[in-house]
């Protein structure tokens, strides 16, 4: 977990409402914050839903969470951190796919995932906090790197937005296991488990110096952290 | 590709307007309908946006293309569906996430990854059309298993929404390589790359039958879609 926070420090359960409620397939909703965090932590990419004068708008940012609220950094493309500034609605969809589920109907054919959305308005980070926040997601998605490289300018970092989102309004959807129905006879069903696995490191032409501890740590980090342990 | 259209076939650029145009790394954005098109036919999920009484709201579908348009398949929560009937206007984003990029800087650091946005409003598939639709989808995400198992009842049919949404209107951005900036001396750059990989199948308790060729053959089906055999 990005801000190592011991998952059994986390209590409680998320807050039912009209917005948050999973209407289809309602069983597969999780209600505890625990399991909020655990997708959270699993992810790597969010997508941020937000309307524009256009219409509705989706955009890919990397994110971290930082305990209670999740910080987001990415584009600044379709309005999403101009309209941040006055407290854009947001809502932030992280998926992973987990795998595909063989019934013996397609019909009851279906997909493993961990699906979290978050609602609510985000907040610019303040300069102040904005070293922090960036630290946060450059450990999450490249752990170690932060010491093995030198600090952000300050130019950087004026250049850089990074939006904080309440982690209070937010609906959990989980499905795992086998398919629901019973096995028919002379029919094979089950489950083909999908992961996201990490590659060998490619360096960047004309770079002499060894692959770091950084980017060695990141193919353990990554793979436990995207479910590649979880066969 | 999902309906066997030669790639070579698809010719055309995409319309840059308003609500198209990249503007954040607006040199990462691909303008040929050949290249929207090799991204929907490499993503699984879609992340679909819409704007509910409530505010916006992002869900993940399971989708396929079906020539010059995308065909979605999965939840009716949170009126989508409902919606759709009405011409909701939608934002569907799908993200592939290629890898990690190490740069020299923290602020240079970035990701790698093919992201395109279709915009419109999607219709419902009538029910003449429904299950080609689905079939679609089913031999996107289970090639071959369609011929293995019985087909829909008229009954699963009709409790079956699939959406159709034009590939009119759409962004395509892509970012893949090292770095852009030089290497320094004594620090690795390059990329760490990231996969789809595709587990061993598990069998649903109680069932005798062999894994089919359906299920063996995804395993080749996925990688290639996913990315694995881009290394």
């Amino acid at each position: 977990m990005s801000n190592g926070e011991p998952r059994s420090a986390v209590t409680g359960t998320l807050p039912i409402d009209d917005r948050t409620k999973v209407h289809r397939y309602h069983w597969l909703q999780l209600t505890e914050r625990s399991d909020l965090y655990d997708v959270l932590d699993a992810g790597l990419v969010a997508h941020v839903g937000f309307v524009t004068d256009a219409g509705p708008m989706v955009i890919p940012m990397a994110y971290a969470r930082d305990g209670d609220s999740l910080l987001m950094h990415g584009s600044t493309a379709a309005g999403v951190n101009r309209g941040a500034g006055a407290g854009l609605d947001l809502a932030v969809t992280i998926t992973i796919l987990d795998g595909l589920v063989y019934a013996a109907s397609l019909y009851d054919s279906t997909l493993n995932y961990r699906c979290a959305t978050v609602f609510g308005r985000a907040e610019p980070v303040p300069d102040a906090q904005k070293e922090t926040a960036v630290r946060l997601i450059s450990e999450r998605l490249m752990p170690g790197r932060w010491a093995e490289v030198r600090p952000p300018t300050k130019k950087e970092l004026a250049a850089t937005r990074v939006l904080r989102l309440s982690l209070e309004s937010a609906s959990v959807k989980v499905r795992s296991g086998p398919p629901s129905d019973e096995p028919e006879p002379g029919v094979w069903t089950g489950e083909l488990p999908l992961h996201t696995s990490v590659g060998v490191p490619i360096r960047q032409a004309g770079v002499t110096a060894e692959v770091p501890e950084s980017v060695s740590a990141a193919q353990v980090h990554l793979a436990g952290h995207l479910g590649e342990g979880r066969e």
